[in-house]
């Protein structure tokens, strides 16, 4: 038996998450303190073997990482900041929701108070946890990470991004973005091909076969916005907006929402007028890292 | 020697596309006749063996099946309606660029002038003809394209859809939305990643991943769709809505272009004042098959 898998947890929180958390870490074997504001959601928990912490001062005394799992960074904070909790010498894994700045200010502040802080997001719902399924993000000192990372295998696969504490929260959101973006495509396709009978099942080999292929690109393409140079090795931008159009006109045609399609459009219009017609699609880099007011 | 190979193959239309073409057939011994308007542009591929057609007319007689690729579809019009150009018994191909309904009008209108139809579209640029990675899209009567199949697959990866001549064109653009969707998202993703100063090439796995896993959730979503019932297995649309509210604040948040993540919300936030906030995303199919005018 490996003994680091048995190092003691804590875990602060018990809402759906919280409880998948400290369920999968008593099905790991591994010694589960848990504390909730409403304590009875930890019943269960402790069925199952979990010892319920009296306090929060104890719930993090009670083992070297604490991992705290609440609705969001102000609940955090009310928690943690109590006048008799002391953070001197605790280890803490916020796997709360948030934003980079969030994620960044609340380490400043645990820090600040004596402890050793990673920040968390969690890719995956709670009946995925303990399961490779779920994707757990990490970001702030790489040691911290590595002394508690055979404690947190076992919640699923645990990744480490880096040193910034807003990373976690970063990719989190890039990694959504990705998922419901190809979910919108297909979604436009499948509105498309309905148009002319095809079912949903039919369609979506192909939606997978395209946005597979194209995930194969992204490697390639990122040197290109590392070097800050497009040339248009396989199609120009200018050339894509034609099709564009035709996806506009297809839409409308058949009586499908356009709003994808007439997103695409501008942003790639806007890149064309700014004179990169010429050059290949990931010069719209420089539209997406422009921000934009509401029009 | 395989015979059905060195079937002889007649391309009209000698752009970047069809020289491409015309060329791929050259390499694999098709005997290959050509035609286009501005006849200078065969030289080079009559230098590669081809034979030029002195006329449209003669194009079509010389071989059974017919390629025709030009800019539009009122140009295949063009070339095809003059008076002296006699369709009865020949096979076309169509493989210019369009939308669904011009495909199935000129497959009405070449069928009533005796001529065995296919449409097909290009999903490649010319440089890649000729390889497997272009896929080249056919819908019409099953029974023609089987018959021409062995001399198109020297094109590259050639698929038949259906016999509706609209599927070539519906699929082409929903492919193509997909593949600008992915990338998009890829773009939102490496703006934000980059204001923590990480490289595209950094996050560009983690993208490609994310995309690679999404699209493998798709046929089981579809059978959603087809089954018109979405209960939310996963997840709620109103908690990836909450969630799309995260990657907006999060996208101003850090100063990048935050439209995309705000046509995601828009669309989830319209289906789930529809009444659909406790079904799983798919049901947003509902949206997307719904017109709307741009406001
Ligand atoms: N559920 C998912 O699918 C999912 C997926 C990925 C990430 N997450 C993230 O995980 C976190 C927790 O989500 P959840 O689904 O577990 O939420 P939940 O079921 O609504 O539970 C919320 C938890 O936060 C506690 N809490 C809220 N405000 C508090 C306060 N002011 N003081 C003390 N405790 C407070 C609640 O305590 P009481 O029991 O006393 O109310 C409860 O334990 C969120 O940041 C969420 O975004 C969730
Ligand atoms: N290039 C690509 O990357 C690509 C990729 C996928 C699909 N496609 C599609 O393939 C088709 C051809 O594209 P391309 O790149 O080859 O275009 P192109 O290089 O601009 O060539 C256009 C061709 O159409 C002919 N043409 C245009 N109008 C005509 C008319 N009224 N009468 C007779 N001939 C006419 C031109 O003849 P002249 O030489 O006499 O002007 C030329 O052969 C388009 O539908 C395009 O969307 C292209």
């Amino acid at each position: 038996m490996n003994n680091n898998r048995h190092e003691p947890v804590t875990v602060i929180g018990l809402g759906r998450m919280g409880q998948a958390l400290a369920s999968a870490f008593l099905k790991a074997g591994t010694p589960t303190t848990v504390w909730n504001r409403t304590a009875s959601r930890a019943d269960q928990l402790v069925a199952e073997g979990a010892r319920l912490a009296p306090s929060i001062g104890d719930a993090l005394e009670a083992s070297p990482l604490t991992i705290i799992c609440v609705t969001d960074y102000q609940a955090v904070h009310e928690l943690l900041g109590a006048s008799d909790v002391d953070l001197d010498g605790t280890g803490l894994l916020n796997l709360t929701s948030g934003d980079s700045a969030q994620a960044r200010n609340a380490a400043e502040w645990a820090e600040q108070r004596g402890a050793r802080y990673l920040d968390g997001a969690i890719m995956a719902v709670p009946s995925a946890i303990g399961t490779s399924e779920a994707v757990i993000l990490h970001s702030g000192p790489q040691s911290d990470f590595e002394a508690h990372k055979s404690t947190l295998d076992v919640l699923g696969t645990v990744t480490y991004l880096g040193a910034d504490h807003g990373l976690a929260s970063l990719y989190d959101v890039a990694g959504l973005a990705m998922m419901w973006s190809v979910l919108n495509a297909w979604l436009q396709g499948t509105a498309l091909l309905r148009t002319a009978g095809v079912d949903a099942a039919t369609y979506a080999p192909f939606a997978q076969q395209i946005a597979a292929g194209v995930a194969t690109w992204l490697p390639g393409y990122a040197e290109q916005i590392d070097s800050d140079s497009f040339p248009a090795e396989v199609s120009a931008l200018e050339t894509d907006a034609r099709a564009m159009a035709h996806l506009i006109e297809e839409s409308e045609a058949v009586g499908v929402n356009a709003e994808l399609p007439r997103l695409l459009k501008a942003m790639a219009d806007r890149s064309i007028a700014a004179g990169h017609g010429g050059e290949q699609y990931p010069v719209l880099i420089e539209e997406f890292s422009k921000p934009r007011s509401r029009d």
